[in-house]
C-alpha cells in the first residue's frame, strides 16, 4: 500500500458501517435485558453468552465488511491482542475498532455505548468514527481538519461545541473524567481513590493536595469520554489500562476539535517540551495510559498548548502513576 | 385543599410545562458556551452570572405557570430554604421543583442536565416529572402506577425497561452511581473515596471489603440518577447532601418502576424490619440523605423487596454515613 488514502471516502464508508453496526448493538441490548430478566437460571447464564455473542458478531460485522471494501488494509482488535503477542504496528493503513466500547454499560442496558471505528496509517492515527446508537450521537474525524457531531438526523456541528473555545486557568475549574477500570488489585485501587479524592478534595478544608475540580464523571466508555473531551462538555479525562482500539478513533476527534492528547507520567515528563509534544507515537497509542484536554482559548500571556500542557502537568502531580494491568 | 387531587390533569400540564422549561434550559446552555467561550474578561464574569440568570428565570417561568393553573398550591425549591428555616411540609399540595438539576454540568455543556418537577400531598411524594432537553429525554410517575419513559417524540416506555425485572445477586454485579458533590471537606472525601474503593476493589487482591462492583459510575445529575435507576441502567444510586427537590420528582419515578427508596444508615436500621419499609416518610424526604434500588426480579427465596433489603444491607455496610453539609 503506498501513495494516499481517500480518508473521504473512508469516513463515508465507516460513518455507514457505524450505523449499521449500531443497530446490531441495540437489538443486542434488548436481548441481553430481555435474557437477563428471565428468572430461569439457565437463561440467565445465556445472558452473559450474548453480550460476548453480539460483541462477537458485531466485530464480525464490521470486519468483514472492511476486508471487502479495503482488502488490503490490517486490522486491530481484542482478538489481535488475545494471542498474548502484541503485534507491532507497521506502516499500512490498519483498521483498529472496538465493536462494543463500554461493555459494563452494554450489560447493564445503560446507555453509554458505543462502536469505535479508528484507522492508522504511517503509524499514527489518521480517522476516527465514535457512534452511540442509543443517543444517536455520531463523532467524527479526520486528522488535520475539523471534528463533528451528529445528533440524530441533524446538520453536523462542529467541535468543539463553544467557538472559540473557553479558557481553562486551573483544574479547580474543570469537569473531570475518570474511570475505576477493571483493574481492581488494591494498589490500583488505593492509588485511584486517593488520587480521586484529592482531585475533588478542597485543599482549604484539610485536603492535602486537593485541587477542588469542580467535578468528577465516570460514564464507563473511554470513547464516549474522549468524544465528549472533544465537544467541551469535559476539560479532560485520565485513563489507564485500555487499548488502543478504544481510544484510536477519539484520540483523532479529539485533535480535530483542539484537544491535545498525550501518554503516561513519563512520556509526559520526556516530552512535554520538545516540539513534538502531542503527536500521537506508537508509544503513545500503544501504551494504554491516555490523557486528553480539551481545547483551550489562547490568552495574551499563554498559547492554547501552553495552557494545555499546563492543565496536564497540575493533574499528574496529583494523580499517581498506576499500572495498566 | 381537600378531597382528590386530578393527577391526569397534574401530569399532563407538568410535562408540557417541562418541556417548555427545557427550552429555555437549552437556550441558557447556549448563552453560557457562547459567554465562557470569550476571551474578554468581564464577558466571562457574566458567564457565572447567566448560570444564577438562567437558574433563575427557569425557576420564575416554571413557579409563575404553576401559580396560575394551581393558585392553591404550595411551592417548595431552593429559595423556601435559603432564608435559613427549613419550612415544615404540610398537608397541602406543594410542588418541589428543582429548575435545574446538574448545575454543573449546566455550566460546562455536560448534557446530563434536567427540570425535576415533583408534587407532595399529604407530606407524600404523589407526581414527578424529569426531562433532560439536551438528551429529550422526558420521565414520568404517579404514586401507584407505573412510570414512563418517552424518548424524542416516541410512544411512552414502561419503566423498568426489562421486563420482568431483573435479578441482582450481589454488589458483586451492580453499576452504581455515587456522586462526588458538593461537601468538599476532607471526612467527607475521605470517607466518600474509601466507600468508592471498597465498593470497586477486589477482596480476592488485598481490598479489604471490598465488593468488586461491576463498575461505579457518576453523571453529576441526581433526578437522572434516580429516572436511570427506575430505567434499570443503574442498579443503586446514593447520595447525601442533595435537597427534596432534587429527588421528589425521582423517588415517584423510582417507585412507580418497582424500585425502593429509604434514607441515611440510621433511618434504614430504625426501618428495614417494620411493615412500613419504602414508605417516603417527612423524615426521609427532607433527610437529605438517599438510597434508592431498582426493581428486582422475585425468586422462589426472596420477595423483590426482601432482595432490595439485602442489597442496601450490603451497600450501607461497605460505605460510612457522611454528614449533609
Amino acid at each position: 500500500m503506498s501513495g494516499k488514502l481517500d480518508l473521504d471516502a473512508i469516513l463515508e464508508f465507516t460513518v455507514a458501517l457505524a450505523r449499521t453496526a449500531g443497530d446490531l448493538i441495540l437489538e443486542g441490548s434488548e436481548a441481553i435485558q430481555s435474557a437477563t430478566a428471565s428468572k430461569d437460571v439457565n437463561e440467565k447464564k445465556n445472558s452473559v453468552d450474548l453480550v460476548t455473542e453480539y460483541d462477537v458478531r458485531v466485530e464480525k460485522l464490521v470486519q468483514e465488511a472492511l476486508v471487502k471494501q479495503y482488502p488490503t488494509f490490517k486490522f486491530i482488535g481484542e482478538e489481535s491482542y488475545s494471542a498474548g503477542s502484541r503485534p507491532p504496528l507497521t506502516d499500512e493503513p490498519t483498521f483498529c475498532v472496538d465493536p462494543i466500547d463500554g461493555t459494563t454499560n452494554f450489560i447493564h442496558g445503560f446507555p453509554f455505548v458505543c462502536i469505535s471505528l479508528g484507522l492508522i496509517y504511517k503509524r499514527r492515527p489518521v480517522l476516527g468514527v465514535i457512534y452511540n446508537p442509543f443517543l444517536n450521537h455520531l463523532y467524527t474525524g479526520i486528522k488535520g481538519r475539523n471534528s463533528y457531531l451528529i445528533k440524530g438526523n441533524g446538520q453536523p456541528l462542529k467541535l468543539p461545541l463553544s467557538s472559540p473555545p473557553k479558557p481553562l486557568s486551573s483544574l479547580s475549574q474543570a469537569l473531570i473524567a475518570v474511570e475505576w477500570g477493571s483493574d481492581r488489585i488494591e494498589r490500583t485501587i488505593t492509588s485511584k481513590s486517593s488520587g480521586f479524592g484529592r482531585l475533588a478534595g478542597n485543599p482549604a478544608q484539610g485536603v492535602q493536595g486537593g485541587k477542588m475540580a469542580h467535578s468528577l464523571r465516570s460514564m464507563g466508555s473511554a470513547a464516549l469520554n474522549f468524544a465528549m473531551v472533544a465537544q467541551g462538555g469535559l476539560d479532560l479525562y485520565w485513563e489507564v489500562g485500555c487499548w488502543p482500539w478504544d481510544v484510536c478513533a477519539g484520540i483523532v476527534i479529539a485533535e480535530g476539535a483542539g484537544g491535545i492528547v498525550t501518554g503516561s507520567h513519563d512520556v509526559f515528563a520526556a516530552t512535554s517540551s520538545s516540539e513534538s509534544f502531542g503527536d500521537i507515537t506508537e508509544e503513545i497509542l500503544t501504551g494504554r495510559k491516555y490523557i486528553v484536554v480539551r481545547a483551550i482559548g489562547e490568552t495574551e500571556g499563554e498559547t492554547a498548548k501552553q495552557a494545555q500542557k499546563r492543565i496536564i502537568q497540575e493533574f499528574y502531580s496529583t494523580v499517581e502513576d498506576v499500572d495498566a494491568n
